[in-house]
C-alpha cells in the first residue's frame, strides 16, 4: 500500500488532536483513501510533555527545519499559530515543495494574498478547513459546493468562547464577569481572553471567509469590531422578554457592489436555528443566489473536532497526491487573476433593526424626550420595557427595540440622547439580525 | 478558455434549475474554475414546454442516445429519476466513458452498488450531492470532510414534504389532511404524495448515507418504515406541551457490530436546534469518534437548491477532468474490497423514550389498568396528561412519556393495553430522539 508522509509542526492541544486521529484511525482512513497517511517527523519546542498519544521513536524533534528540510514529507501540517515565526515556516515550506494544512485563521487573515500566491506560483494545495468553524466543513463548501454560486452573506457565531459566556449568562443569569471566569476555568476561554472576547478572533476568520465568498481581499484592520464585553444580564434578560437571544456574530454581506463586514453582538429570534447554538458549538450560514441558505453547526475549537478538519484537508490533499496533481483548485476559491477589490460599506451606511438599552432618572417627561430625538432622526420605536430600578444603578433602565434605520441615523440620535441629564449613562445599542 | 462539455437526461424541475445556474453564473463558474462548462445536450421527451431558460438551437432533443453517445460529452447529468429506463442509460453512459452527476436516490438506494461498481471499473467519478438533502452538502461532508472519522449516526429531516405537513399542522393547528391538500395546492407535496408521507423517499435517503457513512450496502427493504399520515393534531399539542416538535426522521446508527436504520415521526427537545427546522428545510445531523457532531440546514428541494448541487458536482468532476483524474475517490465512500455487510439491529431490539397516546373510556380505573401492564413490563411513565374529549371521539385521549425502554417490552405492552375493553382506538407510539 502506498503510503503519503506527512509532518507537522506545533504539538498543542490541535497537534495532539491531529497525532490520535492519524494514529487511532489509520485503518479508516486506508480504506477511503486507499493509502497510508505516515506522521514522520513533529516539531515542537516542548518534546518531553506527555500528550497522550504514542509516536514512533525518531518523530519528535526540537528542530523546525527537521520537518521543512525532509525530503519524503509531502504534506507539512502547521499549527503553531500566529503570525511570526508562522509565517516564515509556511513559506520556507511551499518553496521546498510541500502541500500546505493550516489551522492559522490570524495568519490568512494578514498575509492570505501572499500565502495563496506562494502556494499557487509553486503548483501546490493549501487546506485551512480548521481555521474556521472547527469540524465545520465550511471552507470546502464555500469553495466547492456552493462554487457555482453568487455568495450574498455569509454570518456566523464562529467563536467558541464568546459563545460559551453569552450561553451560560443567559441560562444561568449571572453577568459577564462571573461567566468568563467560570469559562476560564473549564478550559472554554484563556488566561488572556482578549482576542476571543473583543471580536478580533471571529474578524479574523470573517475576513478569510469573505475573501473565498466574493473574491476580494480583506484587510482586517477595516473591519468594525464590538466584542462582548459590554454586554450585561439586563440585556440578556430583556433580548429574552422581547423573544431573542444575543450572539456574537461575524457577519459579511455583499450586494455585488460593496462589502458590509462587521462583528458584534447581535440579538437572534429565538425561533431561528442559531439562536438555539449554545455553549461551545458554532454555526455558520451562508446565503446565495442559487440554493437560498445553509446552516452549518458544528463544534469549533477542541483537540479532536479540529483535529478532525486537518485530518480531512490532509486526505484530501494525499488523494491529490496520489493521483499526481498539485493544484486542484485555487486556494482563495477564485483563479489569482480573477481577484477584485471590492469596496466595504462603511458602517454608517448599514441599516438594522435596534434594540437599545439605556440607563435614565426615574422621573415624568424622560420618555417623551428619548422619543423625541429618535422621532427627528426618523427611528420609529416597535416596542418597550421600562424595567425596576437595578442593584446599584443610578438609574432605572429603559429598553426598546425600534424599526430599520440607518447606523448613522441611530449613533446621532445617540449621541444626543446621552448629552440629556435624565440620561445616566452611555446608551447601549445591540443590533438585530434575522 | 479550456471548456468541458456536459450532457443531460431529463428536463424538469432540476433540470431547468441546472440549466439557468450553467447559463446565468457561467461567469463565476469560469472565475472559480479556469475552465468554462458547456451544457450541449438535452435530452426529454417534452422539448416544447418552456423551461424559462434560453438554451442554444441544437442543445434540446427527444433522443437519450444524442446525449449518451455524443462524441464530446465528458459528464451526464441524469434527472429522471425512478428504477427504469434511468438505470439503464447510466450504465451506457459509463460503457461510454462518461463521469455521472445524479439526482436519484430511489436508484441509488436499489442499485447503488452496481453503479458505483460500474464507475469504479472504469475509473470514472460519480457526483450524487443532489440526491439527498438538496442544497445541503452533507455526501461531501460525509465522503471528504468527515472521511478519518468513524461514524457513530446520522440522523435527518430529509423530506421537505413531510415536514413542510408537520410545520403546518404544528404553526396552525390543522390536521393533517387539510395540511396535506395545502401542500399540493402550494407545490410542496405531489399529487400521489405516497412516497413522500410514507416515508419512503426518507428511506431510500436513509439508505444511501448509510453506505456511505459506514461501508455496508443497505438492502432498502430492510429499514423499518413508518410515516406521518398516523399523527393527528392532538399528537402535535400534546408534543407542545411535553415541549417537543414532532418531525419525520431517517435514523441511521452504527456501534461498529450492528446497524439500527429506520424512519418514522420522531419527537425532538424544542430546544434543540432541529426542533425549529421548519418548511420546506431539511437538516441532517451526523456524529462521530472525533468532531463529535455536525448538523447541516438546508433547502432539501426545489428547482434551484438542488440544481446547486448537481452543479457543484459537475464542477468538481471537470476539475478531474482538467487534471486528467479518472476516480478521485471511491464512489461508496470505501474502497470496494472494504465494503462489509454489517448486521442490521432488529427494531425489537432498540431502546427509546416512548411518547404514547391512548383514547380510553372516561370512567375511574383505567390509568390503573394501563400504567399496571407499562409496569408488568419494565415501563415507567415519565409524565402524563389527561385530555378533554375530542369532537366526534368516543373516548377520551391520555398521552405520557416514558422513560427509555426496548422496543420489544412497549410493542408487548400496547398489545395488551389494546385488548382492554375500556380502550376504544389502537394506541400510538412516537419514539423520542434526543
Amino acid at each position: 500500500m502506498k503510503i503519503v508522509k506527512v509532518g507537522m509542526i506545533g504539538f498543542g492541544t490541535i497537534g495532539a488532536g491531529v497525532a490520535k486521529i492519524l494514529t487511532d484511525n489509520d485503518g479508516i482512513i486506508s480504506k477511503r483513501l486507499g493509502a497510508r497517511v505516515e506522521l514522520v517527523k513533529v516539531a515542537d519546542l516542548d518534546i518531553t510533555t506527555d500528550r497522550g498519544v504514542e509516536l514512533g521513536a525518531d518523530v519528535l524533534t526540537t528542530s523546525v527545519d527537521d520537518v521543512i528540510n525532509h525530503p519524503d514529507i509531502e504534506v507539512l501540517i502547521e499549527l503553531i499559530g500566529g503570525y511570526d515565526p508562522a509565517k516564515k515556516f509556511l513559506l520556507q515550506a511551499i518553496d521546498h515543495g510541500k502541500h500546505i494544512v493550516t489551522a492559522n485563521k490570524a495568519l490568512l487573515a494578514k498575509y492570505g494574498e501572499e500565502i495563496f500566491s506562494a502556494v499557487s506560483e509553486k503548483g501546490l494545495s493549501i487546506g485551512f478547513e480548521a481555521s474556521i468553524g472547527g469540524a465545520i466543513p465550511i471552507i470546502r463548501s464555500v469553495r466547492e459546493a456552493f462554487v457555482a454560486n453568487h455568495i450574498k452573506s455569509i454570518e456566523g457565531i464562529v467563536n467558541g468562547t464568546a459563545n460559551y459566556i453569552l450561553s451560560k449568562m443567559s441560562d444561568e443569569n449571572c453577568d459577564f464577569n462571573t461567566a468568563l471566569k467560570e469559562a476560564q476555568e473549564k478550559g472554554f476561554a484563556e488566561a488572556d481572553p482578549t482576542f476571543d472576547i473583543q471580536g478580533i478572533d471571529s474578524a479574523h476568520k470573517i475576513a478569510v471567509m469573505t475573501r473565498l465568498a466574493y473574491g476580494t481581499p480583506v484587510t482586517f484592520d477595516d473591519i468594525t469590531v464590538t466584542g462582548i464585553s459590554g454586554i450585561t444580564s439586563e440585556d440578556i434578560e430583556c433580548a429574552r422578554e422581547f423573544g431573542y437571544r444575543i450572539k456574537l456574530l461575524a457577519i459579511s454581506k455583499c450586494d455585488g457592489h460593496a462589502i458590509d463586514i462587521r462583528v458584534h453582538p447581535a440579538m437572534i429570534p429565538i425561533a431561528h436555528p442559531m439562536a438555539n447554538v449554545n455553549g461551545s458549538l458554532n454555526a455558520i450560514r451562508v446565503c446565495d443566489d442559487m440554493m437560498e441558505e445553509n446552516i452549518l453547526i458544528g463544534h469549533g475549537a477542541g483537540s479532536l473536532p479540529t483535529g478532525s478538519a486537518v485530518v480531512g484537508d490532509v486526505v484530501e490533499i494525499s488523494r491529490n497526491i496520489l493521483t499526481n496533481v498539485g493544484e486542484r483548485l485555487p486556494a482563495g476559491s477564485f483563479l489569482e487573476k480573477e481577484v477584485k477589490r471590492i469596496p466595504l460599506k462603511d458602517i454608517s451606511e448599514v441599516e438594522s433593526e435596534y434594540f437599545l438599552r439605556f440607563s435614565v432618572q426615574d422621573k415624568p417627561g424622560v420618555l417623551s424626550k428619548i422619543s423625541g430625538i429618535l422621532g427627528k432622526y426618523s427611528i420609529s420605536i416597535e416596542s418597550m420595557i421600562q424595567r425596576g430600578r437595578g442593584k446599584g444603578s443610578e438609574g432605572v433602565p429603559l429598553v426598546m427595540m425600534c424599526h430599520k434605520s440607518s447606523e448613522k441615523n441611530i449613533q446621532s440620535a445617540l449621541n444626543e440622547i446621552e448629552e440629556l441629564n435624565v440620561v445616566c449613562e452611555k446608551p447601549n445599542l445591540i443590533r438585530v439580525e434575522r
